[in-house]
Protein backbone atom coordinates (compact mmCIF):
# COMPACT_ATOMS: atom_id res chain seq x y z
CA UNK A 1 0.00 0.00 0.00
CA UNK A 2 1.38 3.29 -1.16
CA UNK A 3 0.67 6.35 1.20
CA UNK A 4 1.23 10.06 0.54
CA UNK A 5 0.60 12.81 2.95
CA UNK A 6 -2.83 14.55 1.40
CA UNK A 7 -1.31 18.06 1.78
CA UNK A 8 2.00 16.90 -0.22
CA UNK A 9 -0.81 16.15 -3.12
CA UNK A 10 -0.38 18.42 -5.78
CA UNK A 11 -3.37 18.50 -7.92
CA UNK A 12 -6.02 18.21 -5.42
CA UNK A 13 -9.34 19.09 -8.22
CA UNK A 14 -11.57 21.79 -6.80
CA UNK A 15 -14.48 20.15 -5.73
CA UNK A 16 -17.16 22.34 -7.12
CA UNK A 17 -17.90 21.25 -10.39
CA UNK A 18 -20.16 18.46 -11.63
CA UNK A 19 -20.95 17.05 -15.30
CA UNK A 20 -24.47 17.59 -16.22
CA UNK A 21 -26.76 18.25 -19.65
CA UNK A 22 -27.31 21.54 -21.25
CA UNK A 23 -28.02 23.24 -23.93
CA UNK A 24 -24.99 21.64 -25.72
CA UNK A 25 -25.58 18.15 -24.62
CA UNK A 26 -23.10 17.18 -21.76
CA UNK A 27 -21.21 20.04 -20.38
CA UNK A 28 -19.45 20.67 -16.77
CA UNK A 29 -21.95 22.71 -14.07
CA UNK A 30 -20.76 25.02 -10.93
CA UNK A 31 -22.38 23.51 -8.33
CA UNK A 32 -21.15 26.20 -5.98
CA UNK A 33 -20.62 29.97 -6.12
CA UNK A 34 -17.27 31.20 -7.67
CA UNK A 35 -15.28 34.55 -7.52
CA UNK A 36 -13.80 35.97 -10.04
CA UNK A 37 -10.45 34.70 -10.18
CA UNK A 38 -11.16 31.78 -8.31
CA UNK A 39 -9.51 28.12 -9.15
CA UNK A 40 -12.37 26.28 -10.97
CA UNK A 41 -10.53 23.37 -11.40
CA UNK A 42 -7.35 22.24 -11.73
CA UNK A 43 -6.92 18.82 -14.19
CA UNK A 44 -4.03 16.50 -14.70
CA UNK A 45 -2.95 16.06 -18.28
CA UNK A 46 -2.10 13.36 -20.05
CA UNK A 47 0.66 14.21 -22.67
CA UNK A 48 0.98 12.06 -26.05
CA UNK A 49 2.16 12.42 -29.60
CA UNK A 50 -0.59 13.77 -31.65
CA UNK A 51 0.00 10.15 -33.72
CA UNK A 52 -2.07 8.98 -30.97
CA UNK A 53 -5.12 10.59 -31.56
CA UNK A 54 -7.51 10.92 -34.50
CA UNK A 55 -10.63 10.87 -35.53
CA UNK A 56 -13.33 12.11 -32.91
CA UNK A 57 -11.14 12.36 -30.21
CA UNK A 58 -9.23 15.20 -32.14
CA UNK A 59 -12.21 17.13 -31.22
CA UNK A 60 -11.08 16.78 -27.31
CA UNK A 61 -7.74 17.29 -27.19
CA UNK A 62 -6.09 20.35 -26.12
CA UNK A 63 -2.66 21.76 -28.22
CA UNK A 64 0.29 20.96 -26.20
CA UNK A 65 3.52 23.27 -26.20
CA UNK A 66 5.69 20.62 -27.53
CA UNK A 67 5.47 20.40 -31.33
CA UNK A 68 4.09 17.31 -32.56
CA UNK A 69 2.03 16.29 -29.28
CA UNK A 70 -1.38 16.99 -27.82
CA UNK A 71 -3.08 17.33 -24.22
CA UNK A 72 -5.81 14.95 -22.80
CA UNK A 73 -7.35 16.88 -20.14
CA UNK A 74 -8.30 14.22 -16.66
CA UNK A 75 -10.98 15.33 -14.73
CA UNK A 76 -13.73 17.20 -16.79
CA UNK A 77 -11.13 19.68 -18.83
CA UNK A 78 -12.54 17.83 -22.05
CA UNK A 79 -16.08 17.93 -21.34
CA UNK A 80 -16.01 21.76 -21.00
CA UNK A 81 -18.17 23.59 -24.02
CA UNK A 82 -17.48 26.49 -25.62
CA UNK A 83 -18.63 30.05 -25.45
CA UNK A 84 -18.27 33.28 -27.32
CA UNK A 85 -19.03 35.08 -23.71
CA UNK A 86 -16.89 32.36 -21.58
CA UNK A 87 -16.65 32.20 -17.79
CA UNK A 88 -12.91 30.66 -17.42
CA UNK A 89 -9.96 30.89 -18.78
CA UNK A 90 -7.42 28.14 -17.97
CA UNK A 91 -3.00 28.04 -17.72
CA UNK A 92 -0.53 26.01 -18.09
CA UNK A 93 1.91 26.32 -15.17
CA UNK A 94 3.00 22.90 -14.82
CA UNK A 95 3.74 20.05 -17.62
CA UNK A 96 1.32 18.17 -15.58
CA UNK A 97 -1.68 19.97 -14.93
CA UNK A 98 -3.79 22.79 -16.56
CA UNK A 99 -6.02 25.10 -14.29
CA UNK A 100 -9.20 26.60 -15.16
CA UNK A 101 -9.72 30.02 -13.39
CA UNK A 102 -13.00 32.24 -13.30
CA UNK A 103 -12.94 34.89 -15.18
CA UNK A 104 -15.80 36.62 -13.61
CA UNK A 105 -18.38 35.67 -10.87
CA UNK A 106 -19.89 32.56 -11.33
CA UNK A 107 -23.42 31.07 -10.15
CA UNK A 108 -24.50 28.01 -8.51
CA UNK A 109 -25.98 26.10 -11.59
CA UNK A 110 -24.25 28.27 -14.37
CA UNK A 111 -22.89 25.89 -17.21
CA UNK A 112 -18.95 26.39 -17.20
CA UNK A 113 -17.55 27.47 -20.54
CA UNK A 114 -14.24 28.36 -21.85
CA UNK A 115 -13.25 29.55 -25.64
CA UNK A 116 -11.88 27.24 -28.01
CA UNK A 117 -9.96 29.98 -30.06
CA UNK A 118 -10.88 30.91 -33.71
CA UNK A 119 -8.90 27.60 -35.07
CA UNK A 120 -10.57 25.14 -33.86
CA UNK A 121 -13.91 26.19 -35.33
CA UNK A 122 -12.05 27.02 -38.73
CA UNK A 123 -10.38 23.64 -38.96
CA UNK A 124 -13.58 21.55 -38.82
CA UNK A 125 -15.40 24.23 -41.23
CA UNK A 126 -17.55 24.97 -38.47
CA UNK A 127 -18.96 28.57 -37.40
CA UNK A 128 -19.26 28.97 -33.28
CA UNK A 129 -22.58 28.66 -31.90
CA UNK B 1 -26.18 31.20 -20.06
CA UNK B 2 -27.25 27.61 -19.39
CA UNK B 3 -28.61 26.96 -15.90
CA UNK B 4 -29.23 23.22 -14.35
CA UNK B 5 -30.52 22.49 -10.91
CA UNK B 6 -27.58 21.23 -9.57
CA UNK B 7 -30.05 18.31 -8.27
CA UNK B 8 -30.71 16.99 -11.64
CA UNK B 9 -27.08 16.58 -12.57
CA UNK B 10 -26.23 13.01 -13.11
CA UNK B 11 -22.64 12.44 -12.78
CA UNK B 12 -21.30 14.72 -9.86
CA UNK B 13 -18.05 13.53 -8.67
CA UNK B 14 -17.32 12.09 -5.39
CA UNK B 15 -15.11 14.71 -3.46
CA UNK B 16 -12.65 12.51 -1.48
CA UNK B 17 -10.08 12.03 -4.66
CA UNK B 18 -7.03 13.59 -5.60
CA UNK B 19 -4.18 12.92 -8.24
CA UNK B 20 -0.64 12.43 -6.51
CA UNK B 21 2.46 10.69 -6.66
CA UNK B 22 3.42 6.96 -5.69
CA UNK B 23 5.05 4.06 -6.20
CA UNK B 24 4.43 3.70 -9.52
CA UNK B 25 4.39 7.82 -10.33
CA UNK B 26 1.24 9.14 -10.86
CA UNK B 27 -1.44 7.83 -9.18
CA UNK B 28 -4.86 8.74 -7.72
CA UNK B 29 -5.70 8.92 -3.45
CA UNK B 30 -8.16 9.31 -0.90
CA UNK B 31 -8.30 12.77 0.65
CA UNK B 32 -10.85 11.28 3.17
CA UNK B 33 -12.04 7.75 4.37
CA UNK B 34 -14.34 5.80 2.49
CA UNK B 35 -16.44 2.47 3.69
CA UNK B 36 -16.59 -0.45 2.01
CA UNK B 37 -19.32 -0.24 -0.38
CA UNK B 38 -18.94 3.14 -0.61
CA UNK B 39 -19.01 5.13 -4.16
CA UNK B 40 -15.80 6.49 -4.21
CA UNK B 41 -15.67 8.51 -8.10
CA UNK B 42 -18.08 8.57 -10.74
CA UNK B 43 -16.16 8.98 -14.12
CA UNK B 44 -17.98 10.02 -17.20
CA UNK B 45 -17.00 8.11 -20.04
CA UNK B 46 -15.50 8.93 -23.72
CA UNK B 47 -16.83 6.34 -26.01
CA UNK B 48 -14.70 6.23 -29.40
CA UNK B 49 -14.12 3.79 -32.21
CA UNK B 50 -10.56 2.32 -31.13
CA UNK B 51 -9.43 3.61 -34.60
CA UNK B 52 -9.33 7.04 -32.95
CA UNK B 53 -6.79 5.79 -30.28
CA UNK B 54 -3.08 4.37 -30.96
CA UNK B 55 0.35 4.03 -29.19
CA UNK B 56 0.54 5.05 -25.48
CA UNK B 57 -2.99 6.69 -25.20
CA UNK B 58 -4.36 2.43 -25.64
CA UNK B 59 -2.30 1.79 -22.39
CA UNK B 60 -5.02 4.67 -20.28
CA UNK B 61 -8.42 3.54 -22.00
CA UNK B 62 -10.79 1.01 -21.21
CA UNK B 63 -12.63 -1.46 -23.16
CA UNK B 64 -16.02 -0.91 -24.16
CA UNK B 65 -19.37 -3.15 -24.48
CA UNK B 66 -19.71 -2.29 -27.46
CA UNK B 67 -17.45 -4.12 -30.72
CA UNK B 68 -14.55 -2.04 -31.91
CA UNK B 69 -15.03 1.03 -29.29
CA UNK B 70 -12.80 1.82 -26.85
CA UNK B 71 -14.03 3.67 -23.75
CA UNK B 72 -11.84 6.80 -22.14
CA UNK B 73 -12.17 7.86 -18.27
CA UNK B 74 -12.73 11.44 -17.47
CA UNK B 75 -12.04 12.63 -13.62
CA UNK B 76 -9.48 10.54 -12.85
CA UNK B 77 -10.50 7.20 -14.03
CA UNK B 78 -7.72 6.57 -16.48
CA UNK B 79 -5.09 7.48 -13.28
CA UNK B 80 -5.56 4.69 -11.03
CA UNK B 81 -2.69 1.84 -10.80
CA UNK B 82 -2.74 -1.51 -11.01
CA UNK B 83 -2.73 -3.86 -7.90
CA UNK B 84 -3.05 -7.39 -7.20
CA UNK B 85 -4.64 -6.34 -4.09
CA UNK B 86 -6.80 -3.43 -5.17
CA UNK B 87 -9.26 -1.41 -2.75
CA UNK B 88 -11.41 -0.75 -5.70
CA UNK B 89 -13.70 -2.14 -8.30
CA UNK B 90 -15.38 -0.40 -11.10
CA UNK B 91 -19.10 -0.77 -12.61
CA UNK B 92 -20.71 0.59 -15.90
CA UNK B 93 -24.36 1.18 -15.11
CA UNK B 94 -24.88 3.63 -17.34
CA UNK B 95 -23.20 4.11 -20.81
CA UNK B 96 -22.19 7.42 -20.09
CA UNK B 97 -20.38 6.83 -16.99
CA UNK B 98 -18.10 4.33 -14.54
CA UNK B 99 -18.51 4.22 -10.94
CA UNK B 100 -15.75 3.05 -9.04
CA UNK B 101 -16.82 1.22 -5.56
CA UNK B 102 -14.24 1.04 -2.39
CA UNK B 103 -13.99 -3.12 -2.09
CA UNK B 104 -12.57 -2.84 1.64
CA UNK B 105 -12.41 0.33 4.23
CA UNK B 106 -9.64 2.72 2.90
CA UNK B 107 -7.80 5.50 5.00
CA UNK B 108 -7.09 8.76 3.73
CA UNK B 109 -4.02 9.01 2.11
CA UNK B 110 -4.38 5.56 0.55
CA UNK B 111 -3.58 4.97 -3.16
CA UNK B 112 -6.40 4.24 -5.08
CA UNK B 113 -6.15 0.81 -7.31
CA UNK B 114 -7.73 -1.61 -9.47
CA UNK B 115 -7.15 -4.99 -11.07
CA UNK B 116 -6.07 -3.75 -14.96
CA UNK B 117 -6.53 -7.93 -15.74
CA UNK B 118 -4.27 -10.46 -16.75
CA UNK B 119 -4.82 -9.69 -20.18
CA UNK B 120 -3.72 -6.04 -20.11
CA UNK B 121 -0.19 -7.23 -18.92
CA UNK B 122 -0.13 -10.37 -21.73
CA UNK B 123 -0.95 -8.18 -24.46
CA UNK B 124 1.93 -5.83 -23.17
CA UNK B 125 4.62 -8.80 -22.48
CA UNK B 126 4.56 -7.55 -18.99
CA UNK B 127 4.19 -8.89 -15.53
CA UNK B 128 2.54 -7.01 -12.89
CA UNK B 129 4.00 -6.02 -9.92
Amino acid sequence: MTRARTDEIPHATAAGVAVGRGRHGRGVFATRRFAEGESVEVCPTLQVPDSDVSGTLGDYVFGSFDDGDVVLLLGFGMLYNHSPSPNLEYFQDDPEMITFVATRAIKRGEELTIDYGAEWWEQRGLEPD
